[in-house]
């Protein structure tokens, strides 16, 4: 005998384990846009600080030591002098190439106008 | 006569207008978990708040107008008794199941484990 339902189907409904997974880095306000610009190819720090408007000295040292904590991005110490760090994505970065360029269509048809703050 | 570059083309680098607009969005935490669970159908805000463990009542309520402000969805009124609110994705938003379903596959395959907080 079945056991009767307490509940409609849409109760059950949890979010997907990897969009969970996924929101925890991708959720960070500056985690995309500088994965992002390592896409085209390692940069230094201060590349990265030009190429991002509006994001701080700190919040980039963060955000940078944290993808790398995930295993996002490597970090490479090039001896001087002068000694230059550069950060470049690890094959696991590298892979969001295809659903960031989604996402940048998606923003291109569809959010033609900056969202309300 | 070409002008002397000064810099270095990596200089020049800047983050791609679609991503930042994207991730004025969607680099917002519960963003990305509340669309992804919207694609599956419409939902009532109880619904909305167990599906997407740790969020709370008045963040997912922020988020929610938020997204109603950019269009992404659509609040609708079901007059009672009792009177029910509940939320479906705009048609823009729905297009970023796509994007959406290849970040998820992206992390299913990189992010076995839970990134380092």
């Amino acid at each position: 005998m079945a056991v009767k339902q307490e509940h409609a189907p849409e109760q059950c409904k949890v979010v997907d384990e990897g969009i969970t997974r996924v929101f925890q880095v991708l959720g960070k306000r500056w985690n995309g846009p500088i994965i992002s610009v390592l896409i085209d190819g390692p940069a230094h720090f201060a590349d990265l600080r030009r190429a991002i408007p509006g994001i701080s000295e700190r919040m980039l040292s963060d955000r940078l030591a944290e993808l790398g904590a995930t295993g996002l991005l490597l970090r490479e110490v090039t001896e001087g002098p002068p000694l230059r760090v550069s950060y470049r994505l690890a094959e696991k970065g590298a892979a969001l190439e295809s659903p960031l360029r989604e996402l940048a269509a998606w923003a291109e048809k569809h959010l033609t106008d900056k969202p309300a703050c």
